[in-house]
């Protein structure tokens, strides 16, 4: 039981800082001796110190002999900072609990052999499911390169983002938008197409009474149609790139963009397909993509089987109209065998509204093999 | 403290007969002599006894000098039964606590005053809002003489009851199917479009695993197209009753009718408007009414603003396709504010599904002024 309670903590400490280590998967550590925690450590962010070198340095010479708790394998190579499976050994801890192994299979299992040869007591495998979920999606990028992509659907309980009249203006509760906000704050980056651009000229930036992160927004635009008028463009809130087909490459209206210091993306083919779209964004970094496409974005993913998660806010209002458009538009899938099936992670009330979270039974298996 | 504990065990009677007493409100009554239950009762089905009666024949001489605990007003007037008022004085209790006041503005209040001038101490108000909330429908139809509407909705997440092919067995679950068949137990009537009978030929009956009870099937049918074939014409598993307009009367339409044994009801207008459906349905006793109805019924009764609750099955798919069918279709609201709006009673799993009851915010005060 006290091997759960610690790794508890531990996840306690990724729990709070999930959405700020990108692209590094969130870390906790609970260092304990004689049954007292003499250490408790977290990674804060991309770059700076591992999980278990802050809670090492806050147990100090108390490490000797102690037992470290750790909610992912130790790394055993060295990146931007040594190997925390030897700082382990160095310190002379005498038993480690992992939660889960490194999702990477290039070095997953290393970090604990390398504990296990200098003698130290390895536990694997406690709180594991816990803790594949708070990192599932470092662990999908980590597997398939290309980001965790979650949808957000702000709708009413007939499944409608506006009346037959497009006025859409608020169909959620004042609470939800706001919750809306700390979603942005947790992902990389931020998706829309460009006709939503040019529909709405949304700021796309995180707006809480503490300032938050704020995602890089792409922008899908095939034709570049973007204006240079954009919030998005102008506001030099955050980053914003916009990918296009690789027939604009050159093009006069690219050049606009590189001349406003937007960052301009090609893919290699003269279509835009959400696969390669995903593939791009991977190879710049991109772990947590956040979706809040109209209509035709919505089914484009959709279409192409690349949502990994829904967060759908539900307004207790019934608009109905045919005409009146819902949060996935487009062809959308024929059969029900091709709907996109999911797992319900979390149902909520939050203001008059409710708040669903749910993940596609396919990417259940986040850790593969191990 | 022991008022509200006495007062919650006599709701739990009323919650296990919801739905059988109909046109009758569900009643719990419990006698409580020295802090020992005595006498406990409650209304079983229209014409039997009241909960109060069943509850003092249980107490027998124990009544005398105990207290009552009775979730609606005793009434005061001779009925199918005597009145409960009158019993209560006659059995000598010392005390009556009541949940909530008799919603019929023509008794309100008479029944606690001839308690008062027996010399009895009485006490209104004793968990009275739950008690309102389990005969909203019956206060509901008592103040506007019209059915309490709940309307079914089957969809998945994205809002939607069939792909753009029509394909649409299944999108909810067994448990919620299963489910949706104990919400038609606990109902009058059900009532659907004649478009659907064509289409799809439902019984519409109860089906558990314990008998349930089968609601009076109600069509709405202009043009009484309903065939002869249809099960709910032949199955004698329920009534069925065909709601046409005044210009049918006497057709040889409404002959086949009359000879297969099935009531047609007539609107005195020449089309279909649901408040008229009603107050029709409201004059033949139908207390609860459950629309399972296409979208262009559900939108008639979204337009003519006659929905008071909405029970939501929501499964974890997501379907797309601008041309999938919504729950509601037709013309819907044009603007938000005249969107329904709901408030959230219940949000539950069930199955792999979430179950949304919701009522409308118009139907909050179903009490009126007391």
């Amino acid at each position: 039981m006290s091997d759960k309670k610690y790794m508890s903590l531990a996840l306690d400490l990724v729990k709070g800082t999930l959405g700020q280590t990108s692209p590094n998967p969130a870390v906790g550590a609970v260092v304990v001796k004689n049954g007292r925690i003499v250490g408790m450590g977290a990674h804060l962010k991309a770059g700076d110190a591992h999980a278990e070198v802050h809670a090492l340095n806050m147990a100090g010479s108390e490490a000797e002999g102690a037992t470290i708790y750790v909610t992912l394998e130790p790394c055993s190579h060295y990146g931007k900072t040594p190997p925390c499976a030897e700082l382990i050994i160095q310190k002379k801890l005498a038993r480690v609990v992992i939660a889960t192994t490194d999702p990477n299979p290039f070095v997953s299992g290393q970090g604990i052999k390398k504990l296990e040869d200098a003698g130290l007591e390895v536990k694997v495998g406690v709180l594991q499911e816990e803790s594949d979920h708070y990192n599932r999606a470092f662990f999908h990028f980590i597997k398939t390169k290309t980001p965790f992509v979650t949808m957000k659907m702000a709708v009413s309980l007939d499944g409608k983002m506006a009346t037959n009249t497009g006025e859409s203006k608020w169909i959620t509760s004042e609470a939800s938008r706001h919750d809306s906000h700390r979603l942005r704050h947790s992902h990389d980056a931020i998706l829309i197409g460009a006709g939503t651009v040019v529909a709405d000229d949304p700021a796309l930036t995180t707006r809480l009474e503490t300032p938050g992160k704020h995602p890089i927004r792409v922008v899908l635009d095939h034709h570049l149609r973007t204006p240079n008028e954009a919030k998005l463009i102008n506001d030099k809130a955050a980053e914003t790139w916009i990918v296009t087909t690789g027939e604009q490459r050159g093009s006069e209206k690219a050049k606009r963009f590189d001349a406003l210091g937007v960052k301009v993306l090609y893919l290699d083919s003269h279509r835009i397909d959400i696969s390669d779209v995903l593939k791009l964004l991977g190879e710049y970094g991109i772990v947590t993509l956040l979706v809040e496409g109209g209509p035709t974005i919505q089914d484009s993913f959709l279409r192409s089987k690349n949502i990994q998660q829904i967060v759908a806010y539900i307004a207790p209002l019934i608009i109905g109209g045919e005409k009146a458009l819902s949060a996935f538009g487009g062809l959308g899938m024929n059969s029900l065998a091709d709907a996109l099936a999911l797992d319900i992670d979390k149902v909520a009330e939050i203001g008059k509204d409710i708040k669903i979270i749910a993940h596609a039974r396919s990417d259940e298996d986040v850790h593969g093999n191990h």
